[in-house]
């Protein structure tokens, strides 16, 4: 088993998954694959990145019977991909590995930029709000996010997860050095849409719109029109994808 | 006299300056300008960036009669601007206000991706080098840049400036949140891709190739032939300008 690191640039793609007819991530990566290896190759990718979402460090694996060495096979392979992607480090995995399956946690960042002027410069790589989030409402908030919940309330209405219940480990607020504002969360996995509806409803509070104490009964609801929009895709990145069981913490 | 500031992408633009039949930032600032006042409109930017370098806080000043409040004016501009052009702020100056030459100073900023991969999200943004740069040597190397020098050594060959002579006022090296290598400099003024031919030279120090003691050879000979390579533009920001006289400062 191969285990891949992934960066990829989500504007120009149809997402992570392979879909007839358009420009996925993961279609891009199989056809180098199997250039590279002469073999039709199958890749699972530990998150299911939607259309325009970024990827800093999403992880991937697949079987093959090719034997280059790590570093051969990740130069081989971003020599075959587009600019749009690039593979990161390439290394052998123990046979049961899955990127999805062995995963035990993953952390998301989301960038916002509030001020307002439009952003030109990084138009495809951050949310703009035209009003000031206040951040230290929006940290209140997140605070009631913390800890093992039913994310119904934030989750899209086609997510197939059996379970809606995850565990909320860390989540930082805080504005970066160009003055935008990062909100990273760190969860034992996501559901489906459930970073950016919980993006969309936290900046309802940076506006005032919304009380932080708001968050604790809209988790309660279990019920996704109760919390607020869905924030826009190109704002969000996966960060990276843990494999060993977190140490436990008292961050929150 | 009015004046504005710019964010833009470079990325799309043949530079600042109008040319026939090219797409270029001051083109669409000017059509747009003509758009909104219903006049034809000249303007001057405070830095004449090349095709391909971005900018945060490019300066411009213009004439006009048309009397909008600043913030209207700002919004109006904005919608009839393309995407990757936008005014962060407009403000009615003095008469005698001219972007270029009143300006006291200007910082420019360089991103460098060192790393084997290269970079898929940023790739439009950073200079990617394929080896890892030693940032106590680069930091060295600067120390033979700051304060008032001839930098023959460092301009292009079709460079117009009268004097050689700048002054550089500081110049900051690190790596940022996402493992960067930045390199900031502050300066009296920039003659023609002094910022991307310092670069470019530095990085030689910092991959080994030469001393940082060299910087001061290099300088001395003024010759251009003595510097390093020209830095690529995308990795290169027109951060900001100023027009007040610069504190004296015993940083560099």
């Amino acid at each position: 088993m191969i285990k891949l690191i992934l960066e990829y640039d989500g504007t120009g793609f149809s997402g992570w998954q392979i879909q007839p007819d358009k420009r996925t991530v993961q279609g891009e990566l199989e056809i180098a694959l199997s250039r590279l290896t002469g073999d039709r190759i199958s890749t699972v990718a530990a998150g299911r990145t939607d259309a325009g979402v970024h990827a800093l460090g999403q992880a991937v694996s697949f079987k093959t019977d090719s034997k280059h060495p790590d570093h051969v096979f990740c130069r081989a392979l971003n020599s075959l991909l587009p600019r749009d992607v690039v593979v990161l480090a390439a290394e052998e995995a123990p046979e049961e590995f899955h990127a999805r399956r062995s995963a035990r946690g993953k952390c998301y960042r989301y960038l916002i930029r509030d001020r307002p002027a439009r952003a030109a410069l990084s138009r495809d790589r951050v949310w703009h709000l035209r009003r000031l989030l206040e951040l230290a409402a929006v940290r209140k908030a997140t605070t009631h996010l913390i800890g093992n919940h039913d994310f119904t309330s934030f989750r899209s209405a086609s997510c197939e997860a059996k379970s809606p219940i995850r565990e909320m480990r860390r989540i930082e607020v805080y504005r970066d050095g160009h003055g935008l504002m990062v909100i990273e969360m760190w969860a034992s996995a996501f559901l489906k849409q459930m970073a950016r509806a919980i993006v969309g409803t936290l900046t309802e509070v940076g506006t005032g719109k919304r009380r932080p104490e708001e968050i604790k009964t809209i988790l309660e609801a279990k019920d996704r029109e109760r919390a607020g929009v869905t924030a826009p895709p190109q704002g969000l990145y996966l960060v990276c994808v843990d494999y060993e069981e977190p140490l436990k913490e008292n961050k929150g």
